[in-house]
């Protein structure tokens, strides 16, 4: 059933001669299949073919896109185990955890099919003295999607941002991620099969093989190309940020980055609750590893007797979760070296380390901690460890705290815990933080994110490169839309929703 | 009254000693006022100044926002003909113009005002299975304006850009156009007043002036500047835009650009009409002696007899319209240059030029024209002639048309003039302008761009650096606002709009 080739429209396609293969690292082996690197003409073909697809695929009606995007979710549930298993040797994650983020997947494809069943989110505006004026929202081109190491269904090959760039009348040439080559070809596949079904032109959708930048490189780059989603890191984020800009034509890049999730607990929580917090936070700390854009990878604090116990007692509890394997040797690299370059830093010190059996590739959740001068001089201690691994932060008062709070980078979420009496002295923390961050979460943790309208999962730089858009829920389809206006258009020439009845 | 010192805040400064004038392009002669070069310690004091400003400038209601806005509206409408002879010594454009624009100026003004007197416009939403998350729109910080040479109300000072920024709730610092320094301060000293007599915060409003382009460029870089917005050239957009890309944090720019809005004429359309539309164009191009980002540069159609008489008589009509002069000697020059650089290209012909009496800054109408085969070939010929110049194309079929709409370069505009027998055959033309263009116009002129909703005023690059705004109308203020969410937040601690009830 996997091939290891491209898919350029609906051709397969392998005329490379560089192959790479996927890594299970639970067995600690590689898997079988050979992909082959997509090749410069290849890349050409499948952008050549998107250009074209858009002049059609931009006509689709809602209702026969929405039928694709439903028909996508269909074809990816009827790849059932296959699909699965296939996630789970290449992710090491567990079975529930694929299943469940397939559910997710499924949903978002749905959920955008609903949203585009009729054109409101394309906001149609009449007005003008003599109503002369008529706006709405139309798709800006094909768009290059970059999946997630950490999500091989819901941020990768038919993820969010594939759902959302085609529900809104864009092709989509997904780079497909070499962690999971397997997971997006059996995704791929059934997109494909998809638009064979429902009628949809050659090239709205493409599969491109990649283990290293090259394939990335020249699809932001490529003149026909018009706009990019990315998750991942920074440096990845960013480095597709430049090269977007530098274009002759530059195009926007939405790339969702790091965080630290910054998580503030007041005096009064700690002394109310310090075990509760400790234990969820451990909780929240090693689910998946640690292994997501939401992880809360600093906790702020006022230093006390109480808060040091917290501390002491989060390490604890933390050390004695079981380990469990990260999704790649390389990531397992990347978290024991970013580690270790804040556990190096002045003043920083480790208060526990997981001491159960640890295999290969599997990831020793630490807690770390240091005080709030050195947080505030040494931006090193900034730095997102992926994993399960959490710097405390004991500051020397409140006022060092909201300075913390104010000159942080820009991230996805925060979080603050505190009590009821707390409430009335919230203001200024709850100020600052809101300018630093897309989402605050009150007295629970910042890992999940709900699919839904009122979600933000964003915010300002590096959290994302553009803080006015979100990269989950129905809003996110505004990545890939302009607005346009008719002026004094004939009747007969404007489409249905924008006549005057 | 005028002073020729920067307004940082509330505050009049003149610390540097680069010192520029304007210039009366009418009267051929140098204003007197001498303004003073805003220092790189006075910008820095600027930035600091708002970025101290947000802090509270975020929380002052939009009522007290909108009254903020309001009584800007009415110191400027108090200057009187002050304002008015000062816009006209600057500009050399006449006083019913000056008139006019200061009215579109308040008329803006007032819009943002009526838009913030609630907060529907911050779109709050309420989702989440428990209905836990709540969402709006949070203002960015503060945003850098540059406002444009040919509309010293309405695109600078208190203009479409400081008007939408101020309605956000992000402060705002202006970098003066040099050409009109003077209706500059002016408006800066209604706006102070404004500020002070509705109690706003020092600093959420800081005026610069600059002759030169380090001011613009310390401004950009700055870590505290959140955004920018600017009217003008391509090439002084797109530095602007490449500055901030190369930011550690890079930050939004909004650049409208450069255009040459085509209008597409079929072949019925001159058989029936081509001495009025001849009529209506030679009035367009010379409007405002063409100095509009709306002007239409570019005219396209199938060669005929028809189509050529068409284009003699076009060119008749053009040079019989009375010469005037262009807003700076610069720009008078520029047009000079640009326009011969756009006839000394291969195939382009002159069909007519102005011949009666030219005094100095005085611009002669041209009207140029060149085959499609040529078009087609050569990029510097669809370069923008900012003033009464136009160029003709003459394709040789309707392909070469279609052609020649696919590969053109992003347009604020385009147009379309047709007769009712040509309805059934416009789909393809129809659809290609629409993915060059933010606008199509039917049987119109693209010169006029209505302050309402439904108006998009931007397009692809280059007409501008983001098509996914506009900045013209109420829509405006997206650019410079981002979605932010609240979770599980207890009832008091949200903002009043966002509650239950």
């Amino acid at each position: 059933m996997i091939t290891g080739k491209n898919y350029i429209g609906n051709t397969l396609s392998a005329k490379g001669s560089k192959t790479y293969q996927t890594f299970n690292p639970k067995a600690n082996t590689k898997n079988t299949t050979s992909f082959v690197e997509a090749t410069p003409e290849e890349i050409d073909a499948a952008v050549a073919l998107a250009s074209q697809a858009f002049d059609t695929y931009q006509k689709v009606s809602g209702a026969k896109r929405a039928e694709f995007l439903n028909t996508i979710a269909d074809e990816m549930e009827a790849l059932g185990d296959t699909l699965v298993d296939m996630y789970v040797s290449e992710s090491g994650l567990p079975e529930g955890r694929a299943k469940g983020e397939r559910g997710r997947t499924l949903g978002q494809l749905r959920m955008f099919a609903d949203l585009i069943q009729t054109e409101d989110w394309r906001n149609p505006t009449i007005s003008g003295e003599h109503n002369e004026l008529r706006q709405y929202l139309i798709p800006l081109g094909p768009v290059v999607v970059f999946g997630a190491s950490n999500f091989p269904l819901a941020y990768s090959t038919a993820g969010g941002d594939t759902a959302s760039a085609l529900a809104a009348g864009c092709p989509v040439i997904v780079k497909s991620h070499p962690m999971h080559a397997g997971t997006g070809e059996l995704v791929a596949s059934a997109i494909q099969r998809a638009a064979e079904k429902t009628g949809m032109p050659d090239g709205v959708f493409s599969n491109l093989n990649s283990a290293g930048i090259e394939v990335g490189v020249q699809l932001v780059k490529h003149p026909k190309v018009k706009a990019v989603g990315f998750t991942g890191s920074i440096k990845g984020g960013r480095a597709l940020y430049d090269l977007a800009a530098e274009r002759d034509e530059p195009i926007p890049v939405f790339a969702e980055m790091g965080s630290i999730n910054p998580v503030i607990i007041t005096q009064n929580a700690v002394e109310a609750r310090a075990s509760e917090i400790a234990q969820t936070y451990a909780d929240s700390i090693t689910l998946g590893v640690g292994q997501f854009c939401t992880n809360p990878g600093l906790i702020i604090g006022v230093a006390s007797t109480e808060f040091t116990n917290f501390i002491n007692d989060l390490g604890e509890k933390t050390a004695a979760i079981d380990a469990n394997c990260m999704l790649h040797p390389n990531i397992h690299t990347a978290y024991e070296k970013n580690g270790k370059s804040v556990i190096s830093q002045p003043d920083a010190t480790i208060v526990a380390v997981h001491q159960g059996t640890v295999e290969e590739n599997y990831a020793q959740a630490k807690i770390t901690t240091v005080s709030g001068d050195a947080f505030l001089k040494n931006s090193k201690l900034h730095q997102e460890v992926f994993g399960p691994f959490s710097l405390v932060v004991q500051c020397k008062n409140e006022a060092q705290l909201l300075e913390i709070i104010s000159t942080l980078e820009g991230q996805l979420t925060g979080t603050i815990i505190a009590q009821e009496e707390d409430y009335k002295d919230l203001s200024p923390l709850i100020e600052r933080l809101q300018n630093r961050v897309g989402r605050i979460v009150f007295n629970g943790v910042p890992t999940g994110v709900a699919v839904v309208d009122a979600m933000t999962h964003g915010g300002p730089y590096p959290a994302s490169t553009d803080s006015r858009f979100t990269a989950v829920g129905n809003q996110s389809i505004k990545r890939w839309v302009r607005p346009f206006s008719f002026q004094d258009f004939p009747e007969q020439l404007l489409p249905e929703f924008l006549k005057n009845q």
